[in-house]
């Protein structure tokens, strides 16, 4: 499948689990698609807190990190009251970019609901121009973690 | 009802209707009540687009508008496929303050879905301290236009 | 102040805490103030987790139960990265109703960002018309709760 | 590049230009980036007014048609107060697909900021099993329409 074709050798991953909100759910009963993009950013918080890279990490050293390429794909539906299991992977690469895919799980069925990737670019704060060689402070932090392969 | 009791003796008016999005439906078919705020939002973008007194114009003039209080009260739903129309009124206040009132119809079916009140104050934009005195450009503004009663 | 007075006297109340997500976040820099009816739903299922009584309970009874009436007063923001804690209550009243109140605080500032208020109708699945009565199920849950005064 | 090697011979298109919600943007200043899907979402709204082929039409047949793939590539921002325009194509295809892809443009400065596609599937609304055949309503609707290549 195209989503897990563009994945690269080195990952790093983390799960969490978390509720279905019910102002999340739409008029087919089920959550609405566009939601997905939420519990993808929920999972990019989530990982930055174990692996110690927060959002703001990025914004301290001058960056903000805007996604600019996403995609999902959608495989069984989840309703309110079922929970959600979300598999994050942080690919490693050579560019500037950031590039994590998702497998998000309802936890109640067993079965996959989707899967999905995002790509994210390194943006100066002030003006807003696009970084393109990776800046030492993540450098520091790639070397510093235990990749799988 | 508490929400016209607050209301003011001066008025102006504006009437738009609109589609409802389907990510705005809940799981119990109906617009989830949470979107009346966004509802209210785009009432007050074409009361501002009507009577000239945009977002922006605050803005440029050094003012945030944040809310400080919202209300909603429901009295009928809407679904998905229905339209909206909304009916917002400007009140006139001493006070450095934006009061809006929202009658919100579900324009197919006649029914009176729900009133809301909003009420907005002057920030200014550099320091976010409150502004106690209507700004100048704000008054010029008031002084042109033909309230009602 | 209104949210107050409007109160009952026997409560009971849970506090929970979590994250913003950068989507809730506006152009201001801050939460988006409609997005406090969000936090209101998560505080309102959390109660549910902790006294047993979740929102398909109700559904599993034959009730949805919508909200018709929302109140929030903003009096500090709460800005991206910061956590959120909300101390919800439960008010006990004779009517079929469901009445919380709200007081969410940033955590990181330890101020009070908002306190807000909403009530919930019990409405028959089926047909949706209005219950009057409160159901034998709820009854029988509140007999067994230890009310605050 | 991938969305656009993924469209098909014929088409038909449609154009609509729209206003930003100020509880569409982020802590960045821009349009959050999941909300394009929303904008998606106003443009199939749209493209169905205009052609006809209308959500409640495939309910009243017996269908959903829930989306099963998104993507967005983005390549400039949107700032609140600033213009959409979006540029919808229904792609002719030989499954039982609704192919869309879209280009959002930035109005205000005349900039391409995203491009999108999205695939739905037909599932019967009862049994919510898909459906691997065109209904026969939808087949006459595409007969109908005036091609381009």
């Amino acid at each position: 499948m195209s989503i897990e074709n563009s994945t690269h050798i080195k990952y790093i991953t983390a799960e969490m689990t978390m509720a279905v909100r019910f102002s999340e759910t739409d008029a087919m009963g089920v959550v609405w698609h566009g939601n997905y993009l939420k519990f993808f950013e929920d999972a990019r918080e989530f990982f930055g807190t174990v692996y110690q890279l927060e959002y703001l990490d990025f914004y301290r050293n001058g960056y903000f990190t805007p996604i600019v390429r996403s995609e999902i794909e959608h495989k069984a539906p989840i309703h309110y009251g079922e929970k959600v299991k979300i598999i994050i992977k942080f690919h490693f690469n050579n560019a500037a970019k950031l590039i994590f895919t998702y497998e998000v799980f309802n936890a109640t069925t067993g079965q996959l609901a989707a899967e999905g990737k995002t790509v994210q670019v390194f943006l100066e704060k002030e003006n807003r121009t696009l970084e393109l060689i990776k800046p030492s402070f993540f450098m520091e932090w790639e070397n510093k973690q235990s990749w799988r392969v």
